[in-house]
């Protein structure tokens, strides 16, 4: 069978209600009316940000990850707040983190980070005539700003030193679409 | 203070453990010495194949996505079973999903998905010296298959009708890195 149909509804059971993110448990009837259970994080959504500075190099964030216990180096990115926009949250974010203003920002292209489990989606934008300022990061936010040329950053993607899924498709996305 | 220190785990409590996920909300130590939650959903990791096939388009799969509660175009992925490496899953799933086998596969790049909240990694292969065979869906596994020259598939990205980033990322790194 290879139809593409819908999946009913049949019972949802909230298990988790956090500060980022809900969990919870969706029973739906398959289109052969089986039964089957999903498992369902709920995120708000975040904004990334590709902001190219003064010296012509993309500014990135390294930062520690606890749910992989590792440093990443991502763009500059967070989480949607309650009634923000996300065009909001990315000059928001910009300037906490990197102290950057942009006088504008341009939409690149949104998407869903791990749809098989997650409904969280990423919009990112590119940040428009962006002036120097002083970063002013949330308490308990401890994050390093990093700048390297285009060129550069292409090579840490292929060497496998950028691994974080929004930065590299940001960072593609915008070679792809934007920069030709 | 902007330094980018390790974060000390001090407890750590699972709430969730389920069929493809799990829950555990970490409390740890910054380095202010504060204490802060984290909430980290466990996946077992993925894969995610590049399959052009002999009529030179990509093939893609078509599904519905109860997290989302819509349909998404991706490329054949799955999730890694216990004690299987990542490229006997990529074999195993190109052939359930889409019929084709490869007789072998070359590492594009891996990358984690949403490391704010999931240890969820995806490795990305490229499918060589593809054969066409019978799809062999798992029960309860319900999708389409298509497949667009790599031009369409582009303007797919673009307008945002594909939108899995891990399809995205994927395509977008075979056409930096691989293709030129």
């Amino acid at each position: 069978m290879n139809l593409v149909e819908n999946e009913k509804t049949i019972k949802s059971e909230k298990i988790y209600e956090g500060k980022v993110i809900s969990v919870k448990i969706d029973t739906v009837e398959l289109p052969d009316k089986k039964y089957c259970k999903r498992e369902i994080v709920e995120h708000p959504g975040a904004v990334a940000v590709i902001l190219v500075n003064e010296n012509n190099n993309l500014v990135l964030i390294k930062q520690y990850r606890k749910a992989i216990e590792d440093y990443l180096l991502e763009i500059p990115a967070g989480k949607i707040e309650l009634k923000e926009s996300p065009y909001d949250t990315a000059l928001r974010e910009l300037k906490e983190e990197t102290g950057y203003t942009a006088s504008s920002l341009t939409k690149l292209l949104s998407f869903y980070t791990s749809p098989g489990f997650a409904n969280e989606i990423i919009h990112v934008f590119i940040a428009k005539d962006v002036i120097k300022g002083e970063a002013t990061p949330d308490i308990g936010e401890f994050v390093e700003m990093l700048e390297f040329p285009m060129e550069t950053v292409l090579q840490l993607i292929k060497e496998g030193k950028i691994k974080d899924a929004k930065t590299v498709t940001a960072i593609l996305a915008y070679l792809q679409f934007y920069e030709k």
